[in-house]
């Protein structure tokens, strides 16, 4: 298999973008991307596309040829694949069109991710999202996806000790990051106060525990590494890309407490890059609710189980800390349209390595992870990116 | 790129199968997969599915951990990749995993499919139908999927002087084929005037004309052909694999009489088999409506373009016809659960180049071709299959 490398980024802005339709979105990342890349559209081989549910959010199904077209190249009649992996599509994208490049069947691949939720109502979003758990065994009885995570939260502070603090750590960390980033959603700083003081949603997690719901796009153009250098000087190179599923339902897990999923498919991309948890100097983890990042930090090894939660509220995954961790404002701050997420997690890393995030630059930043979380865990995706120069 | 074999076939029956639910019928197809390729569920390295619409049809998304989950192989936390191209997805996903074992990354792989349809009402079955289409700028206005199809025939007639007879011999064959097939959904023969004296759905297009709504689910093992003969004196090698895409919407194509994306794909898979259309024997293609069967039977390049109707009705593409097409019964007698489908096709042809297929076996199949096509044509999914002994 081949060496693989991104040479291109673009992303919409995240949030409530009432006045851009789905297809709007995703031409614009892709168009950005291409443009970052300095490639022609003629040069594209296929597109891979990350999108959980536009079939409810929008009434859209087979949105892959859709984004082709609507991006012009519908007469190059281009192989374009939609996967969806609920909230880890757009990782489960990028590890698709990885395979595509590294076995020699494409050169020059988008690997994209859009999503359009606020077309339809919050009680509505929720329900869609809830399609992510199991059906007949928990959304059907009236589980909700917060309070599926609420239960993970629960267990994890009642084995190990982890505080509401711990929690809200995570989320005022967030904010921070996401102050530094001028494309995520919300770019102000909270304080602990306010997050620990906020109105419930499913106890313990209260509004500020949760990512919001998000409009937006983001594509990543993927080549061999031997030809990045010709499009780039900074080519990031894949040098893992691991992907691990669980049971849908969390009864059947062997522990709430981690995600099993995330283990994995960490091993699996970490083993593949020749990389321990240590060489990992910054990550875009999936914190869609704190709770899912404080299980994150510890199940992708960086911290021993059950300290995720102090080592955050002691800054050790702030800017600059041990490991710096969602420095894009990571779900919670930056936002997540649920297919770009994975993908933008993607860009946040490429910006890293390339020393392109400017106030929210990791000074050493050489080896960079990424990880996207599917429901409740039944998906996780890792890759793990280096410069490739 | 290795070569690469289908090893193992499974499916359930095809109907309307109230009592077993989506999980119940992902599960059967798998099992008799593995059973008929004669490994274990420890070998399996990765499963791909092909599924249109479970989120709306039973309101579950994320439906490919669901099916390591309910087949047992949650504890292998196996990658497992969801992907959907409409009416294509089984197709899609047996091109995805043919790519993850040509590139070296898996060994063994199970493609399946599988779609629920027949707990919703047939109106709102429809609806889910149509959202394969454009949304935008079709559906919305009330053009559902038979009716855009019905475009196609009546143009497809006016230009080429194709006749109704044309289309009813279609369904005629196919309900032949499907009266040997103790697989498929409706093994009874129709006669012509059956086809012409039934209710119109959208005229030209009657009932006879339109394959059923299934359930149903398919799948196929796939491993590398250097170790096929490991498990089997009859691997069935995939020669070739195109996809390609088209505009979502009929007014944005160049000539609706024509699905330019069956066109390339099939140029695709044949170059890459290095084959041409007089080698293929035997072909299942994607024949949802009639006008369908013979619009692919002239974009595939076994007929001249206009000649397909006339070709059919002569019995050209009957049971050892020049090329036997649909020899299962197709999508409209074998049945169409909509993500099984472009696994199942696949299915038939590896039956028939094993010699499997018993009282509807091609006398001289050697090469067989699937044809599988998304919506309206925005997707077309062609492989080439050929015994690789």
């Amino acid at each position: 298999m081949r060496d693989v490398a991104i040479i291109g980024i673009g992303e919409t802005e995240f949030g409530e973008l009432w006045n851009k339709s789905f297809r709007e979105i995703g031409i614009e990342a892709g168009f950005k991307a291409i443009e970052d890349a300095g490639i022609t559209s003629q040069q594209i081989d296929a597109l891979y596309i990350g999108n959980m549910s536009a079939g409810k959010f929008i009434e859209q199904e087979h949105v892959a040829p859709l984004v082709a077209d609507y991006s012009g190249l519908a007469d190059m009649h281009l192989p374009a694949v939609r996967v969806e992996a609920a909230g880890a599509s757009g990782g489960v994208a990028l590890a698709t069109g990885y395979m595509a490049v590294a076995s020699g069947m494409y050169n020059i691949v988008i690997v994209g991710g859009a999503e359009k939720m606020t077309d339809v109502g919050d009680t509505q979003a929720l329900q869609i999202l809830s399609a992510t758990a199991d059906q007949e065994w928990e959304s059907v009885f009236g589980a909700t996806f917060p309070s599926l995570y609420a239960m993970m939260a629960r267990r994890h502070m009642h084995v190990y000790g982890t505080t509401r603090e711990n929690l809200a750590a995570v989320a005022v960390k967030n904010h921070r990051n996401g102050s530094l980033n001028p494309n995520a959603q919300y770019r102000r700083e909270i304080s602990m106060e306010m997050v620990l003081n906020a109105p419930p949603v499913a106890t313990p997690l209260g509004m500020f525990d949760c990512a919001p719901l998000s409009d937006g796009g983001a594509a990543v153009v993927l080549c061999p590494m031997d030809r990045a250098k010709k499009f780039t000087d900074t080519p990031i190179q894949i040098l893992g890309s691991g992907i691990a599923t669980d049971t849908l339902a969390l009864h059947n897990r062997r522990d709430i407490c981690t995600m099993d999923a995330t283990v994995i498919a960490g091993k699996r991309a970490l083993h593949q890059a020749k990389r321990t948890p240590k060489d990992v100097k910054v990550a875009e983890v999936h914190d869609n609710f704190t709770i899912a990042e404080i299980m994150a930090v510890e199940d992708l090894r960086f911290f021993e189980k059950g300290k995720g939660g102090a080592a955050t509220e002691e800054g050790l995954t702030a800017l600059n800390g041990e490991v710096s961790v969602n420095t894009s404002g990571g779900l919670k701050a930056r936002g997540q349209p649920v297919g770009a997420t994975g993908v933008a997690q993607a860009i946040e890393i490429v910006r890293q390595l390339r020393g392109e995030a400017d106030k929210r630059q990791v000074d050493d930043a050489t080896t960079g992870l990424i990880h996207n979380v599917g429901g409740t865990g039944a998906t996780a995706v890792v890759h793990i990116l280096e410069r490739g120069d």
